[in-house]
């Protein structure tokens, strides 16, 4: 029998995310293996072993190791028997829209939300600054994303991606990545989002049709998000409330 | 019977290229349909129909439409009898390593590859100017890609990726990228390139498994790489000897 599946991941990413929560709604016997990036864990000799490339997700299988959460995902769909149909069919033309969104998805909503998170909010916890000239260039590739999911990806009558009644690898990792906007300031990303009312949708039976593991593997970054709301509420008072020593200051 | 596969494709967008080599090679009966990116044809009405997201290489096939190169490809070898196995192994574990790998590549080697060669020498003829800055965010990328190409995928005595003895989808997408350095200043591309010898090893190596089919799908490029040369030297030699009027300039 082979060893115990181990996924190696950080709840803050979204792909490991992805993984986890596929893991749980499909019963899949794992261990979970947190790779604090924030700590630079996932630069550490021991996670070079697992994953030479030092991203999170990856998994060790028995002898067999592998990362980037796409390939992931459709890897446990065929090596762990009795995972629904819907996840990833085997109608090789559905299959094919699913890898053709999957594929999509790196360029482009992938690219903006990651970059516009890490230039607006996140940069700092990772050791990077903040870049407001690449944040508007990520907001253009974020908003042009949401516009093709809007209007191409969730076409038809189905809730899901490319018209379907339940739930694919494609919805579980795009929904995960957009789920990243909750740590920015709760206007911006009401701005961001309120314009595609199909989206919203989505993410919301996205989430209602894989919890309670969604909301549970979600919670570390629910958290975040009060942090940096909690420091930019802090910021704010300072601005608008300025000290005796700035008031009295000579300058 | 199915109508005949329709593959619309630009041999300079190297997605196409890729596409366009594996069905020669394979014996897949279709039509090429040129789709001009430098003329604006992706952005036509008539092209909307067959890819809404307004890129190439996309296929029809029957009623069926796809966009995403490596989603055609997998699609390919699924819905054509007769391919041979190693272009994408049903062996889930080998078949995961090489969805790995084509799903690396969009963040990083394809990332690095079309922003440098747009930003030093394509942009102008798709109507955007070069941006020295994003140049060499880009080529930063590039590197690294290339470095993880010479020391982690490109391992064990095989010539191919994956310590593969024959090429897989993942050998002919990323080979086909690697070729766009091709128009570039040829002293540009070897600095980037010369560093690793796995890597052109490699090329080569695809390259010779390939023909005649990559050399004749690859001649339009070859053409530009030309066109670019005699642009740069007519301007090294605007350079180099002002003429009469310049130097009698009043300025």
């Amino acid at each position: 029998m082979m060893e115990k599946l181990k996924v190696y991941a950080d709840r803050m990413s979204q792909p490991s995310r992805a993984v986890l929560i596929f893991c749980r709604l499909n019963g899949i016997d794992f261990v979970e293996i947190k790779v604090d990036i924030s700590k630079g864990h996932h630069l550490s000799s021991e996670f070079r072993e697992v994953n030479p490339l030092q991203k999170v997700p990856a998994i060790i299988h028995g002898s067999f190791n592998l990362s980037e959460s796409h390939a992931i995902l459709v890897y446990l769909n065929s090596a762990f028997p009795g995972i629904a149909d819907h996840w990833y069919p085997s109608d090789i033309f559905r299959r094919a829209k699913i890898n053709s969104v999957m594929d999509w998805h790196h360029s482009n909503l992938r690219n903006g939300t990651v970059s516009y998170v890490i230039n607006t909010v996140l940069g700092p916890a990772t050791g990077r600054p903040l870049n407001p000239k690449t944040a508007a260039e990520a907001e253009k590739v974020l908003f042009s994303s949401l516009s093709n999911l809007e209007d191409i990806w969730l076409y038809g009558d189905g809730r899901f991606l490319l018209g379907g009644s339940q739930p694919s690898i494609a919805d579980l990792s795009l929904v995960c990545e957009l789920m990243q906007l909750e740590v920015l300031d709760e206007k911006d990303r009401s701005r961001i989002l309120s314009p595609y009312k199909k989206v919203l949708q989505w993410i919301d039976d996205t989430r209602a049709a894989t919890n309670p593991h969604f909301e549970e593997v979600h919670n570390i970054l629910y958290r975040a998000k009060k942090k940096f709301e909690q420091q930019r509420s802090r910021i704010a008072e300072t601005w608008t409330k300025p000290s005796d020593k700035i008031g009295h200051s000579k300058m």
